[in-house]
């Protein structure tokens, strides 16, 4: 006996991914790909395949969007909005905060229960250890869709509004990309005096590892805003450090470019008397006004 | 009995915590100041104080020099060049690489045995377990100056060219301030929906933690340079997903200024047809042509 009937709407490698881990784990699935030959693996491995989106919506309790972008839920899902009513429509589909509550809206409108979610993974972690999934809007749909949802990963509710998944997904990918770009600035200076990739790898790893708590240090001081006398290392020293690091990237043939910007938002803060401020209020800097 | 005779000249936060570990763990130091009065503490403690950065020189068979940049070190060691004339000078000033190739050549004109070093830890953390110093230049003054180097911290010799320790320095302070971008960023986030820094510093921690390891992974594709066809994520993937980061950062009324650098370095691989290479080829895009 299934455990459930699941729909999937979005066949690319994540949706192939999610369909793949519900039906092995003994979900009745349904699969809608806009051009069907996607389906086949599906329905060769025991699936269903649809053949329209409403079939599709129909055959499941659960319908899950795995769609290419915001544009592309709105496109699909408008046309089916009757027939999505009484669903639990989950649209894991990566979008922004706004794009999120501006589709949770849409399905408040037409009586669909709705949930956001945000998924911290690649394809090949799904069902994995470390998968980690974020949810936010409809919290009785979070209770309905969870036991399916947790055969694909961690499943966390971040609350009801729906933008908080994606927030907190977009949040935590804003500080990878920026801690890989250090990474590979700290290659590309230590490669022109001829350090493998691979050795610079162990040493940023081993360096950001003991770095790493330094940002629990720094978030009392955030959350007070007592920037000034800095506790910790201040404006005025934290400047001439950088210039010195920008100024070695390029002696050296390499951009700075991922550098440069955390150093004019330093420059702002000397600029208006702030020398003495600890060196991370310029997060203050970041709020657009 | 004392286990060697050792100089400081300079004695700010830095150049004071190095010349007490030294004479905590039983060298003869003789400090210098171009500010007499932070002499006294050392003298004090039992420490000497010279009148003349000569008379320092000439107490100290192993020099060290903690002054404020690199223009402090030829200003103030300039004119006693021929002092320093078959003693050891260790230069832990903070300079690029080029200003440390430049005081070696300086040094090796005027017969002085020269190395310059990098102190990756803050004052508080010298003698201490974690404190990390590199050095190059000179291996035999490395040689010489070790046994009291050892215990200021773990010290590293990186190799003859004396821009060594500063260029790994740098490189290594580049990727730490970059991730500390990254954090603040997210902070930045998640405080326009209430989240404290403390809550966010506790996820992006584990975040990052649990993401380190694929520095690991990204090193051979650098090294082996085979970028196309993608290994992993393409620039053709990456480039929406930063779109979609940097339009949340707005939304939420963030500048994502920090990530901007790494999106229009994607966008000139996009635009000069290299959307299916892996998005880590960014990297040959930071080389100064």
């Amino acid at each position: 006996m299934s455990k459930g009937t699941v729909s999937i709407l979005g066949l690319g490698a994540m949706g192939s991914a999610v369909a793949a881990r519900l039906r092995e784990t003994g979900y009745a699935t349904t699969v809608w790909n806009r051009t069907a030959a996607k389906t086949e693996p599906h329905v060769q491995a025991g699936a269903q395949a649809a053949a329209t989106i409403t079939e599709a919506i129909e055959a499941g309790d659960i319908v899950i969007a795995v769609l290419l972008d915001h544009a592309s839920i709105h496109q699909n899902l408008e046309p089916v909005a009757a027939e999505l009513k009484g669903k639990v429509l989950v649209n894991v589909t990566t979008t922004t905060p706004n794009e999120s509550r501006a589709t949770a809206a849409w399905a408040a409108e037409h009586g669909i229960t709705y949930l956001d979610g945000a998924i911290m993974a690649v394809p090949g972690m799904i069902g994995q250890p470390g998968a980690r999934l974020l949810y936010s809007g409809d919290e009785n749909a979070f209770g309905i869709a969870r036991p399916a949802l947790e055969t694909l990963g961690t499943a966390e509710y971040e609350g009801a509004d729906a933008g908080l998944a994606s927030l907190k997904d977009m949040a935590l990918l804003a500080s990878m990309y920026q801690m890989f770009g250090g990474f590979l600035h700290a290659v590309a200076m230590m490669r022109t005096v001829g350090v493998p990739a691979a050795d610079t790898a162990n040493e940023v790893t081993g360096w950001l590892a003991a770095i790493l708590p330094a940002m629990q240090g720094y978030a009392p001081l955030v959350d007070s805003g007592a920037y000034d006398p800095a506790p910790g290392q201040d404006v005025a020293f934290t400047r001439p450090a950088l210039a010195s690091i920008i100024a070695a990237s390029r002696e050296q043939g390499v951009g700075a470019d991922f550098l440069e910007p955390l150093k004019k938002r330093l420059d702002e803060l000397a600029a208006t008397g702030r020398d003495t401020a600890d060196w991370v209020s310029v997060i203050e800097q970041l709020t657009i006004r």
